[in-house]
């Protein structure tokens, strides 16, 4: 991509209300754009990230059985009322009347309409278990859209949900989807804490969080220094040192990058979901669910990965592998340019008529792991800098190719 | 994939008020499940096919110098109050208040949103032209959604929008996208006809629809038998014979599966989007607009490629390549599913305890181009048929991965 034609530019001043360096950083980088509260574009930049990740995620999920689809926005009044969830996500939950009166809902969620697609498909022992997930825009109405990208009124993200006959089955594909979780941010470069969660109206144990320990979070969570235990604080409030190796326990602030719910029977009896099973007896559907919010894990992993100058993106999320600059030599870039392109490394080739100074801060800004700068001192070889390093190297167009 | 472990299975019978071949087959063959009126849910196979068209799509787009981004669903009403279109919009355009009262609406279209973005980033000739476009769903409240996902209330769609600082530039992109339109349609295996639109308020030269005859479309078209030369009725209802070659002229009801608009010089004006030329004058930034119906392209080619058994899908958007079924043979025909999936063939694979004759009737109604029947009469051979062929020969699997 050349970057004289990318949309948009970066901005020399960040968002006034920008209180985190994701926000800060992701808006003067050309990565989003805030269209209202809590509303975000994903810029061609920030598509690119989003992308990647939603590929990880993709990936992990297909391993796991799941089968992608797509499920609507917009959704009808009735079914959300066969679980009271109508009424009582009323406040977060986008709900208007159509033209003809008729009322719908935004989705905020999608519990409720895969299980009545389930219940009008699923009727044996033999069509299950089974995981279907979508990756899409959802929409909630926060009372306090904030952090830019980090707690939106409309974000992306993967939903996966997993049907079973019994209690034993839902146990072990959930502890699998728990791994392939930390799969999942692992690819994405964020070591995370599982906390046990309340899960609303269910048993601690059969709702977990994903919690990625940082200043820019909202969640509180208890966790101990040692081992792997961790709580979020709602649950957790009396313990003192940690109940599986009696360590001492720190209390911090935390971005909750996603969580996993165990439902049971909960919507088999609310909303009718039986099927036959290899006995003939007819038995409960059991539903859990799964979400990562993929535009939060764009937010999360800039507030990981930035420095005082700008972003500095994990390799496997990053929009671009390499940031190709020419200063004054863009006949010679261009031939580079092509040929890594032809070698499959992504490129952003900085080919504007701009000061090496301003070049380098966009770099800095932007994040791409490796800078590639072509000048007259490089005298036909590339200097190469990480973005994540001090030192640069002068290797030829051969030997940079190799080394990746 | 197996099919034993496909959500959704085939159904029986068709959707009661289906009155096209397309909503007909892709309701029965598992493709889309429908949640409300014109609101439905892409299932598996369904958004494999829509993926496929999408792929498509982004390539020729991309090929046009085209950027992806996404942009919100969730829009602002202070932003098109500036056209007027928030008024004059009521009827198609979900619109409603948040809890907190403030308005807004459901993108039915984004040319109000891109125009803001563009007059907040772009103002220098350097910056310009450039072409930007995205994949989403749309809303919009039809007063008569129908035919299944031909016209729905919520609806995929690629809009690309280009900008420019002269006519000339303007004319030349625009007419090179109307090849880049030809060559999708070509792909996805389809014909159309390229009719002069009135454009609303616009000249009809300045608005072209893609138009595919057939008999489930809702458009009214005028076009000559011999040349290329079309138009929509509303503009040529007086028209008697062809005005390019003289030749007799027919009318028809047709399926519209694209369209362009130029704008011209109305956005800058109505939003005040200007930018500096070359020669230090301040210029318009003009702007045009061309869409193409993601999922009604997916109805359309249903509606195009199929017999009374079901549908036939063109290779380039099929769900799968192939669909190997087992009569009996699941160890044999396990083998060979694996051996396909490694030669990168994708694959269903009908696994399950069911008849010869159910598993050829939803070979047939679920439409993959070709099937490949293990039976013991096949003697470690394959048995080849393609969906709109008859005839069947035995191919080794060498012979078979070779012929491909």
């Amino acid at each position: 991509m050349l970057q004289s034609r990318l949309f948009t530019k970066t901005q020399k001043l960040p968002p006034k209300d920008a209180a985190s360096a994701s926000h800060k950083f992701l808006v003067q980088g050309g990565f989003v754009d805030m269209l209202m509260a809590g509303v975000y574009t994903y810029l061609p930049l920030g598509w690119r990230v989003i992308n990647n990740i939603s590929n990880i995620v993709r990936e992990e999920m297909n391993n796991m059985g799941g089968q992608e689809m797509l499920m609507p926005a917009m959704q009808p009044k009735n079914i959300w009322e066969e679980t009271g969830r109508w009424a009582s996500l009323e406040e977060i939950m986008y709900q208007f009347k159509d033209q003809s009166g008729k009322e719908a809902g935004l989705a905020a969620t999608h519990e409720e309409i895969i299980y009545d697609l389930v219940r009008r498909n699923i009727h044996s022992y033999k069509d299950l278990p089974f995981a279907i997930y979508q990756i899409q825009n959802k929409f909630r109405n926060e009372p306090r859209p904030r952090g830019g990208i980090m707690r939106g009124r409309e974000f992306m993200m993967k939903d996966l949900y997993s049907f079973h006959l019994s209690q034993e089955d839902l146990d072990v594909y959930y502890n699998q989807v728990k791994e392939a979780y930390i799969r999942v941010y692992d690819r994405c470069g964020l070591k995370v804490k599982i906390a046990e969660a309340s899960g609303g109206m269910f048993t601690q144990k059969h709702s977990h969080e994903f919690q990625l320990i940082s200043e820019a979070g909202e969640d509180d969570i208890v966790y101990c220094e040692k081992c792997d235990w961790a709580q979020n604080e709602e649950i957790a409030s009396k313990i003192e040192k940690c109940p599986v190796c009696g360590g001492k326990i720190r209390k911090g602030k935390s971005i909750e990058v996603g969580n996993i719910f165990q439902f049971g029977d909960k919507y088999a009896k609310d909303m009718n979901g039986y099927a036959m099973a290899s006995d003939g007896q007819k038995k409960p559907i059991l539903m859990a669910s799964y979400g990562i919010g993929i535009s939060r894990l764009v937010a999360s992993i800039a507030e990981i990965y930035h420095d005082e100058k700008g972003i500095i993106w994990p390799e496997s999320v990053a929009p671009f592998q390499v940031h190709l600059i020419s200063l004054g030599r863009n006949e010679e870039a261009e031939t580079i340019y092509q040929k890594l392109i032809k070698n499959n490394i992504s490129t952003l080739y900085d080919d504007r008529d701009s000061s090496a100074g301003e070049k380098f801060a966009d770099a800095d800004l932007i994040g791409i792991p490796e800078r590639v700068v072509i000048s007259a001192k490089t005298k036909g070889k590339l200097e190469v800098k990480k973005r994540n390093g001090k030192e640069t190297t002068l290797l030829t167009l051969e030997e940079f190719i190799k080394s990746r």
